[in-house]
């Protein structure tokens, strides 16, 4: 690309003004938070807005999506506020070539489980429970410059299996809960043009979106989501002449058939 | 199972009453066609019901769900047609198990593209050229019976990449056109706990589904979509307790968090 | 297959006979243990044969692996031990067909690390602590008829990430470690026309063997891996002739080329 | 990394020498043109060096591939005579995070087929027919920069399918032929930290390396391949104390245990 990486933060941005605590260990908003670790990791040349449920469209208007390559989500409490008509436009951008990078209780939103095709529900419990995140995919992108093994988040909400989402073509980190539980808590796919990744730790009432392994990642997980360049090509076309010559009494009547 | 297969298969059912070239090739529907191939090569141990657009709920009401092991689908002309809710119903129960197996202009039916999440668009050509099709993955039990490495459709429609779906979880057949594409014309997705097939060799003015190839291969899905049994497990949970006993002065104020 | 479905049980065959503690738990062998929960659970229609290392040929004839569906692998203390060229009729057959069950300590095995092309190496602690199994793809057919959502190992040998294998093609189960630990215990991968799985719970000094859903997958591993059949295609074939005539002119002159 | 990319490009290098046909299209060696087809598209801040079979250690001591981000390699007709030591230094290398780009008959390679664990054999023929590569991934950044669906060879050497390799990670591109076959021409996998890239199109008689295409994805596979950092981790560990603490009681007897 010959332009700066521009990212585009969407935060539902309900928790940190309704709720006092939240709103203590984000006073400037969870987005304020990615923003400045996506600035940190990746440099002056990335280009950060963000948009908020409340914003009209909220936010993401066909001029805003036009102009962003990648998009990360954040959403827990309103899901359904999302109008459906914002979530296809998501949803075609996504398959024109954006990345989208779905964080935490996003894996409940309308455009997560729109792109996936199942319930992406899962289990959980909410504890402050130790949980580890293996790294099972060492040499991926997205885990560059993360510590050896696995690193530690000492309170976390528990996100366990089964988690319903179809077999992430890059599975990069397993979580381990205290509190008996598994989770594929990192993960990617590829959806049209477009790279999606779900990344679990972090949560509104802990303090995990200031833990410097999981700012890594998600600004990894911005870079890696970003689009290669290149016109979309699946646009389902009628290609009246064969590319080689085939004979003509081939031709089918065309009366026969009705339009696709 | 201790209970026979019990296959749906649907059939949008509108070409060959309203066009008499289709009605001449399929002169008792081509579900009668898919009738007798998937009986023929599973055995008496097969149940079949056909179900058709016109019916009441499309002929797939909650009951013949819920007894319904694997659901066959071809629709073209009235994709639209089919009831959101309906389709909803039918995704429901591919991820609670149900197989799903996907036939040529489907790849632009409601259900196929609910569960995959993309445009499902291709090129197409309405040409009666010849396609081969390719075997690639000759260790599949989809293609258990076949030609040895390829087989061939003297006069077939045109479908050609670039075909807009996720990265199949397995690839077992790419067809060669005589007009210069090529197609990954079987194709296999898991959603849930449900196996998706989708395989493209088929048309309503090619007698393709005589094919004793394409027969057989349509008989092998159905086999291989067959539910394992097994509760569906995706359910989203609350786990109040956690399975290990983790210490009381982790358990954080619920009045913090909303409902998921 | 219109034959019974013959599996080859491979057991080194060492801990059990110089080991009392381990003879105790297997006193007629793990192999013994193994054929039991096969038959039980797949019924009459199976033969099974026990080949060992000190067997000349490691009991692996040419005859023995020609007559052989499924074969299943155990080793631990003696992977040395296996001939190289043995190593290769087995990868040869399992290209060719052959299903491959690798079970436990045989992530160490050459044939398992010559089919996957890593190191399979991953980390370990002897100590008896609690496993838990959590199934990860509910509709998978190996993990038909095993408990809800988890099982659970008292005592079970750690086995953790990172392990250096392929992504599996499909990721079943993923084991939770008291001790702090996670390890994708259960997976599969498709090798030429040949399934393979493998499945980490077990151990020579604990009853592992003896628990009925590690039975159970084993078991269905078996049925799963089974061949489909057909004739294998991978034989890298000079074909002198274009499937479709092509222009003389197109022909080059042969001398350029070295034979491959 | 903070270094520059470091290339090394391994060429046979026997058919320039010995064929004045070939000589005549790549006068100064195949691994000239790729040298300058890299350093065109990826810029003055990649390394290259050439290594070829007859040289000391094949050209690749340890000290090279120490120093080596990205390794391309071709072969044909002297894939034996490459020094079985010297392939499992690659093979580790890759396994550590070094790319490595297959070309063309290096489906053949002995390092190819060693992280592949199948015979990675092929059909092929030798006439000089029109391949056409579609691009089945077009938001791949490996095709970045590459024609809109397709792009043309006109002299081509066939490879067919069936290819006898694991299903790739990714899929970028197949091939038509115009004899009737078609081919899996662009693949990729991950093997240990390591990326690999296969792709077909390219042979000494026909002057393919010339493609500005061929070119470009050359490059985009190089660049693709480099190596994110950190520290490879497959190491296989006995790990002494539990993360977490367990009782003492369920500490086992570690005579019991022989060394893995």
């Amino acid at each position: 690309m010959s332009h700066p990486l521009r990212v585009t933060i969407w935060n539902e941005y309900i928790h940190e003004l309704q709720n006092a605590a939240v709103g203590a260990i984000y006073p400037e908003g969870m987005h304020s938070v990615w923003s400045k670790a996506i600035t940190e990791h990746l440099g002056g040349g990335v280009q950060i807005r963000v948009a908020t449920l409340e914003q009209p469209q909220h936010g993401l208007t066909h001029e805003t999506l036009a102009e962003t390559d990648v998009l990360t989500w954040w959403g827990h409490a309103a899901h359904d506020r999302v109008d459906d008509e914002i979530v296809e436009r998501v949803r075609s951008r996504v398959l024109n070539g954006m990345g989208l990078v779905v964080l935490h209780s996003a894996h409940n939103s309308k455009i997560f489980k729109r792109l996936m095709g199942t319930t992406c529900l899962l289990r959980w419990r909410e504890a402050a429970e130790k949980e580890r995140v293996w790294i099972v995919d060492p040499g991926h992108p997205i885990v560059d410059g993360t510590a050896d093994e696995f690193f530690e988040i000492e309170h976390s909400e528990m996100y366990g299996e089964h988690f319903d989402i179809p077999q992430p073509d890059e599975l990069f980190a397993i979580s381990w809960f205290e509190g008996g539980e598994v989770f594929r808590s990192g993960c990617t796919w590829r959806r049209g043009k477009g790279k999606v990744v779900y990344f679990s730790p972090g949560h509104e009432t802990f303090p995990i979106y200031h833990n410097p392994n999981v700012q890594r990642i998600i600004a990894n997980a911005v870079r890696w989501t970003a689009p290669s360049g290149g016109l979309y090509l699946g646009k389902g076309r009628n290609i009246k002449q064969p590319l080689s010559p085939i004979a003509a009494e081939h031709v089918v009547d065309e009366s026969l058939h009705r339009k696709k």
